[in-house]
């Protein structure tokens, strides 16, 4: 069973859903491959280039003949499009979505969802600091990590056509885990980052002194720049595990400040070495440590600063 | 007037002396390059791979008649050398160092300091997470700032002589700035962006979850790996300066942890768009934004996940 007989239906043509939509236009083959948006700018680009058959400002038609369905909007608008079109779904469809939280659209979608409908929770784990179509590229996928977070309910076949889909469009991982799970995972590994990146610009000598960074400082600030609408929704909805990982990260701080402070290097040194067990624990575990260097970061070496 | 009638001794041959040595070696006409280590192994190497001319345990024989000396040892030998070395050095030598701590070299050293001999501090953004003269290659240098601190007793003539020689060896910034400047700058550039990594992986979910790692965490702990020796002094003899920039920084965080805490997406948003702003005055401010792209970091965009 693949997608051959398939109608494929991408909500939403921004980064992701463009190139999702663009992925699947070249790699998959399908019956027809659709575009839905209140942007009739994007779904005319997306049809001049070719990666969509046929744009629509409204869902229903699309939707009514959609095996596949792949909700690219933010979170909270995610949850409202399913619910809003839970009736116009065919029956049988998979639908899925791209957004960064899983728990919410866990707890939102399942007590209304259709029995003849299949929701698997999806997060691509890729994508970059630009929005919009213009900037969509299959190659943001290559290599990328696919988590998932099916139900109980969730046919096996649906959840294995799926998979097969998104290798072909060039994840390298897709892993099942649990709503929770995920939103705890991320919170540390992408919340507080991006927290940190903020913080650390809020400072005032960016104002008043040239500065000279070293890649420590490119590396961190890189994500500085966010879309403000997305990232308001992510941490407000992921409060309590964004907070349990920040609370962590101020400790730690504060351990820093009072080795510093003392002059203690003893303790600097512990910290040291088990932050470096920590690293290389997690380089271990890592998915695929191969990344580091696929993304091109040993090019990144050069003029570094540490 | 420029080095083809100098004698250069390079002390301390690990990443950045043997980069550096690698470097003149290629692109400086000179008289005689020497090297000083205590590890004959570090010297038989840069001597087998024609780096230097001559390798040395002894620093007294070569100091005698170098013209230019880069000391390239930790912040508290290099001040020890220097110290312990005034008698030996030539008259009229500029002697320079390349640690990442230039108030403290600045203090010690001046007192001390021979009338015939000019000091010069230095410190190049350059290098990477690895030690030793094995990972050495003048390619950390290209396009990568130098900072100087030349003192008020510095002799012009030398200062731009230096300069010549950074440009030439790959350098696309040498900036000079006071010693208390550039320690203010590094605690918050790099100092700090160190204390975050490895307050960040310090987190026990690392040791019993399976990570799946975007961009920005990966962005963030790549400098998590660190030297010990090294660190313990750049952070307890810059305390004061990185204590300063921390608590900036912890304040921040506790700003966000407050907004998300209280669901107040207003301050929030505040806080995004100050952030922005401060990130866009930096990368226009940047000494040269275009070493985002010129380090590769448009192909880190692949299978970002922010």
């Amino acid at each position: 069973m693949d997608c051959s007989d398939f109608n494929i239906t991408v909500v939403g043509l921004g980064l992701i859903g463009g190139s999702l939509a663009m992925a699947i236009s070249k790699k998959i083959k399908t019956k027809q491959l659709w575009g839905v948006d209140i942007d009739r700018d994007a779904l005319d680009l997306a049809m001049a280039s070719g990666i969509i058959n046929k744009g629509f400002t409204d869902s229903k038609e699309p939707l009514q003949e959609s095996d596949l369905v792949f909700v690219c909007i933010y979170p909270k608008a995610a949850v409202k499009f399913i619910r809003e079109n839970m009736r116009h779904f065919k029956t049988g469809a998979i639908v899925t979505d791209v957004t960064g939280l899983k728990g919410l659209i866990f707890r939102e979608i399942s007590p209304i969802l259709r029995d003849d409908i299949d929701f698997i929770g999806g997060h691509p784990m890729a994508g970059n600091e630009f929005q919009g179509i213009q900037f969509a590229s299959e190659k943001i996928f290559k290599g990328a990590d696919y988590i998932m977070t099916p139900s109980a309910k969730s046919k096996r076949a649906n959840v294995s056509l799926l998979k097969d889909l998104l290798f072909k469009i060039g994840f390298a991982n897709v892993v099942e885990m649990g709503p929770e799970q995920h939103d705890d995972m991320v919170a540390f590994t992408s919340h507080l980052p991006h927290i940190m990146a903020l913080s650390l610009v809020l400072n005032p000598m960016i104002e008043n002194t040239s500065i000279y960074t070293g890649g420590s400082f490119r590396d961190v600030t890189r994500v500085a720049r966010i879309n403000g609408d997305l990232w308001t929704e992510l941490l407000l909805e992921n409060a309590s595990y964004v907070v349990k990982h920040l609370d962590i990260f101020l400790s730690n701080l504060q351990e820093f400040k009072k080795a510093i402070l003392g002059n203690d290097s003893v303790s600097l040194r512990e910290l040291f070495s088990k932050a470096q067990k920590l690293k290389e624990e997690l380089d271990l575990n890592a998915d695929s440590p191969g990344k580091f260097k696929k993304q091109g970061l040993s090019g990144v070496y050069q003029a570094r600063h540490n």
